[in-house]
């Protein structure tokens, strides 16, 4: 059974962040706009962030739809940096999302973390995608608030892998 | 009983669409950048529109965090819509949403509808704002694909009242 262990930790693992950048900033234009940053990996997960500037909605606190996008950019990549682990390439593509909005966001530079995936989930990840040639990945994305998380996003990645390289 | 009747159709709320425009493009930076446009009222419910040029993903197709942005704020805006009918002001806030992506989504221009409330929905939320000073406002938003919605977004609004005008 092939093993999933820890993605590798933040600072060891810069060109595959740069790698994630450059397909945000160059192939996806609200990334570039909203000014999305992939952080890197952390104990806490993978950590995507967005300045507040313009990400503000009329009431000066974080637009919901910028805050969605946000969780929906650090799960996928978290599937992607999955698959990338197991050496193969595909289609990522999210298949359904919940998201609910327990408090405004008004930091200037807002962080969401993709929870780590655990290792159970890993494996069966790696095993659907080596045997079927497609995966689901279900992720949590947090972005920290006073005393509780502000907001809470569940998202399912499906994966449609290519023939092995 | 407060009776909330159907909303004004398309054409005859010039006036609204054009504050909800003014709101998204002068206060709301990433719907200016994405382009968002509202239509109007029409028998399929409010209507919102992207263009998929901006807001388009590393594989040519409508980006996740646009598709979800503009169910959001087609939710937003039928909440503003009814707050305006019973002639009050308040915070309109979502508090949750669920957001399920069945098709890839290409067509240049991307409408999304959210759906008429029903009657009762909406007396019960003039009810609640008018003796609470606080409702919830529950709302279906699609975006049409091939045979069925390529995107089904329910979302939930809170609405907290200023004192009666």
């Amino acid at each position: 059974m092939l093993k999933m262990n820890d993605l590798p930790a933040s600072g060891t693992n810069k060109p595959l962040v740069e790698e994630l950048q450059t397909i945000l900033e160059q192939e996806i234009p609200m990334c570039a706009q909203m000014g999305m940053q992939v952080v890197g990996q952390g104990p806490e997960g993978l950590e995507v962030r967005l300045p507040l500037g313009p990400n503000r909605n009329h009431q000066q606190t974080a637009f919901a739809g910028s805050l969605s996008a946000l969780c929906s950019i650090a799960g996928w990549c978290t599937t992607y940096l999955h698959l990338k682990k197991l050496g193969r390439t595909g289609t990522i593509v999210i298949r359904r999302s919940t998201i609910r909005y327990n408090q405004p966001v008004d930091s200037p530079k807002i962080s969401a973390f993709c929870r780590p995936v655990s290792a159970d989930a890993s494996e069966y990840f790696a095993e659907m995608l080596i045997e079927k040639g497609q995966a689901k990945l279900d992720v949590t994305v947090e972005i920290p608030g006073v005393d509780r998380p502000a907001v809470v996003f569940s998202g399912s990645y499906v994966v449609i892998a290519e023939s092995a390289s």
